[in-house]
């Protein structure tokens, strides 16, 4: 006892000596870290870890440290290691979270603390978090969700009548009337009704019902929640394999691996901006039949990272190719009010598939006998309020619409996602505004246009800009960005460039990127990161930055490229 | 040509022929639904199912809905059944949100369309949704989520100095000052430092690094991501082994199941108001050991659904026992502000590991031999925003504290969840507010306590009422719920109704809560859905309705199981 209490005093020493521990390894934190600032710090495993990096040290404690250094090699092994860790977790990237931008993130901390840079600030060009690049929120949109956040606003005269009339609807279809109270796993009925409501409008009448839709938190968790249906614990062959183009948007290569499903790529015509081929279709289809069963195709339209927006034919031919090769179709659609190009125009899957029956058919009555079988595919559209002209990336809402399947298999997709409880209610009530905004004579509807206009005609602006500039640099081609908030030009290095990095281990985009980030402060994802063909190298830029900050981003760029193609001639 | 124009005016018809089909399997809803309202209704595989149930059907229509019914069923089958669904997602139950919860909302809507019933309403106590049951949301709390929704609030008198600053806080946090920005996957700096800073201040000082802290949209998130590290390929005798209590929140047994991981039930010991026994964890261990390898052990306290608090021992005891089977220790903390029984406290699994140690070793340089063991332990603790006396379960808020792992799984864990952009940032600020309450001299500090304390004292007369109560009944024994949001009684059922649910095929904890519910609408989970011992048979009931439905729904509750006991009287 009294030997417990002797300790005290020592103690409180014992406890700060780790001080300096993990302080010992600042070069770890580019190894293993990923989110922004501090988050990127390892847990070493001295004790009180937690208070690593703090400042003081003192002489007692860089004795302790001593022994705690000798110490801490003899502490209790961790029983979770990489030995024994989900090997589907260690395989899967996520190139546009990666280490560059931990890079970046680490290089802005650097400019707080003014360490000097060759530029002034970093330009994080990495991902389509258009706030974050200045773009700014749709007030009636966020009057709506501060509402339904606290109702006591609705009693306040600064408040447009229909912004109160949608809280109310939305509190409304909450029990207990508070947003604060979980809401059905599928989401809150009135919200899903108006958003069965926007895609009958959308696709010219074509009609949906709303207990096809699912609300989720962004498109993300919908798509996993509709992935994870098809997982398989048998191997080889039997491995589920899902089409998904090259380039894509790494939440797919990501969620296959981490769901051990084979990831069928097929090419985009780059050189037909980005078109679908049917038959680079039919050449992945048919090579990937030896190693896994494919099971679905993932199309994204319009195209991350591509821009490029698909033509109402060309989706027909994807569905009938689906159709014929019994796939599941997932239709990433959450730019669909992302179309910038003179002569494009979103078309949704849906309504395509729903199409081609009206041309491919005779009569009633021969449709019949042959099931008018486009019209009863499996089909998953995703929408998100990430991206359009809301960007509302933080708020997580999003919506699955999903026809076709199978009774039983929905009543499992509905168990499946029970367990998560329901996607944020500030985020389904963001879906709502989105899906419903103000009509013509309500309070808000001139500004509500005015704003999503504008911004509309910023980024179409934009778009152009940035692949027209490309196109002006030597050794770049880009095609147009007729959609969505990216563009992902071909970068034509010089050979030594490619030596030079494959010197250094790395992919020969990679190796760009990472210069332009050291030299410029801009923050790209390499190609390699959504997939290219071999020996071909892109980057993706988002078109986000506010037109200032783009210019000055795209001068910068092209003085550092200029300056790398001379650095590297043959 | 000239016949596809004809097609069009039978079209239309054509179009809407399918809208009866679906409305002649009303008794299927049952059978493959899960949550409230229309989200019940089968997609049915006529086409245009989105018309399912209009109400108008005209003779033409019933007419080509002969044919479809017909056509239907040679209509294409669906590529994905039952035979190839993920078998996970098909073991997988969540009884929280299973057949009683839909046939509750499904008498919801009888009661709505006039349907007479031998009740006044549905009184859905099977779920911990505090605002669902009239408890009011905590002023400061929505105040601060209103102004970061909607910054313009800013500008406000209506709104108090600190509930701005806060805003002002986690906007600052916000990239583009915005909430509509993603955030780093891991959540706000300023909100995890928050965080952090709580979790030393809880524990008597024991420090926490902000680092160690991952947000996330409520605490099942979190949970699912380490579970998710712990997930083998390999099957047979490796197949991962989690111990969870019986009874647990299925939670637990819903994710194992889902991520193919073995679940290691342990019983909790009722006759001891369901204290946790070492033995029974070593039982339960042992017999684990020939079918799987057990990797982790989950805790929850305050328990969930048996209202228990544990003691520091006994947290203690499971410290060890889980550092001599190094297992992973999962603490479910989300109810650490539930507690209510006189002697009863919340003690925290990382001040108790920690604490050991000033106990058991002799000097600091023993310890440091030693290699202080329980320390040293990795240990995961769950919060949420949705419990407390906040009870906010549609914001999505929530943290995991993880100590001591590896760090290169730090990273994979990093890695994994930056797959998933970020969580909901309204969420976050919540957990801002959660974990850093008004404090004395603010302007919202005497009404935010006296909001807190109010609902906290109003839940300890209800804990106490519904024991009581329970206690009071002939055929019920139940324990006193000292902490979290439930009671867990003990059903003694007579021989002849045991014999009468085996007749329906059913649990007879199962088929007493459906007889519940068709008699008084009121709506609990049968104890089957938690876990319990064999032979005996509870359900769980939140104590979460206002005092007056409470006090209604027991007497309700009496009166049914008085019946009920005379009626299989033996």
């Amino acid at each position: 006892m009294s030997l417990v209490l002797g300790l005290s005093p020592i103690a409180p020493i014992a406890r700060r000596s780790s001080w300096s521990l993990c302080g010992q390894f600042p070069h770890q934190h580019r190894l293993w870290s990923v989110s922004g600032g501090g988050s990127l710090e390892p847990l070493n495993h001295a004790p009180y870890s937690s208070l690593a990096r703090e400042p003081q040290l003192d002489p007692v404690q860089s004795r302790w440290q001593r022994h705690f250094s000798a110490g801490s090699s003899i502490m209790s092994a961790p029983t979770l290691t990489l030995d024994n860790l989900n090997p589907c977790v260690k395989r899967m990237e996520y190139a546009v979270r990666g280490p560059l931008v931990i890079r970046a993130t680490e290089l802005e901390k650097e400019i707080e603390k003014g360490v000097k840079k060759p530029f002034p600030d970093v330009i994080k060009a990495n991902i389509g978090d258009a706030h974050a690049m200045g773009n700014k929120p749709i007030t009636f949109l966020r009057q709506v969700l501060a509402l339904v956040t606290y109702p006591e606003l609705l009693k306040s005269a600064d408040f447009p009548e229909d912004a109160k009339n949608r809280a109310q609807t939305i509190l409304a279809g909450c029990r207990g009337g508070s947003a604060g109270s979980y809401s059905d796993s599928a989401g809150i009925e009135i919200i899903r009704r108006h958003v069965a409501q926007y895609i009958e409008k959308r696709d010219g009448g074509t009609p949906a019902d709303w207990n096809n839709i699912i609300l989720s938190a962004g498109a993300s968790e919908s798509i996993r929640a509709v992935l994870k249906l098809m997982i398989s614990l048998e191997g080889g062959k039997s491995t589920p394999g899902v089409m998904i183009p090259t380039p894509q948007y790494p939440l797919y290569s990501a969620s296959l691996a981490e769901m051990n499903m084979d990831q069928i790529g097929y090419y985009l015509n780059e050189e037909k901006n980005w078109a679908l081929d049917i038959s680079e279709l039919e050449r992945a289809l048919n090579e990937a039949k030896d190693r896994c069963t494919p099971r679905a195709i993932v199309i994204i339209n319009p195209g991350n990272p591509t821009g490029s927006v698909l033509s109402e034919q060309n989706i027909k031919d994807v569905i009938k190719f689906a159709h014929e090769n019994r796939l599941f179709v997932f239709a990433d659609e959450v730019y669909q009010n992302n179309v910038y190009a003179e002569g494009c125009a979103f078309h949704s899957f849906k309504k395509a598939s729903v199409n081609i029956l009206w041309h491919c058919h005779i009569s009633i009555q021969v449709m019949m006998q042959m099931g008018e079988p486009y019209s009863h595919m499996e089909l998953a559209s995703f929408m998100s309020c990430s991206k359009g002209y809301m960007g509302e990336c933080g708020i997580r809402g999003g919506y699955a619409e999903i026809i076709n399947i199978d009774k039983d298999v929905r009543a499992m997709l509905n168990k499946s996602i029970s367990a998560k409880l329901c996607p944020t209610v500030i985020g389904q009530a963001c879906m709502d505004v989105v899906v419903h905004p103000p009509e013509k004579g309500d309070a808000s509807y001139e500004s509500f246009i005015a704003e999503k206009e504008a911004v509309l005609a910023s980024l179409a602006e934009r778009a152009k800009l940035v692949a027209d500039t490309f196109n002006s640099i030597e050794g770049f081609t880009c095609n147009v960005v007729q959609g969505a908030m990216y563009a992902f030009p071909q970068l034509h290095l010089p050979e030594k460039a490619i030596a030079k990095a494959k010197e250094h281990n790395q992919n020969p985009d990679v190796f760009y990127a990472f210069q332009l980030l050291e030299n410029t402060g801009i923050c790209i994802i390499p190609g390699s990161g959504f997939g290219q063909r071999p020996n071909t190298y892109h980057f993706r830029t988002t078109i986000l930055p506010q037109k200032d900050m783009l210019i000055s981003m795209l001068d910068r760029l092209k003085t550092f490229h200029l300056k790398f193609l001379k650095d590297y001639s043959d």
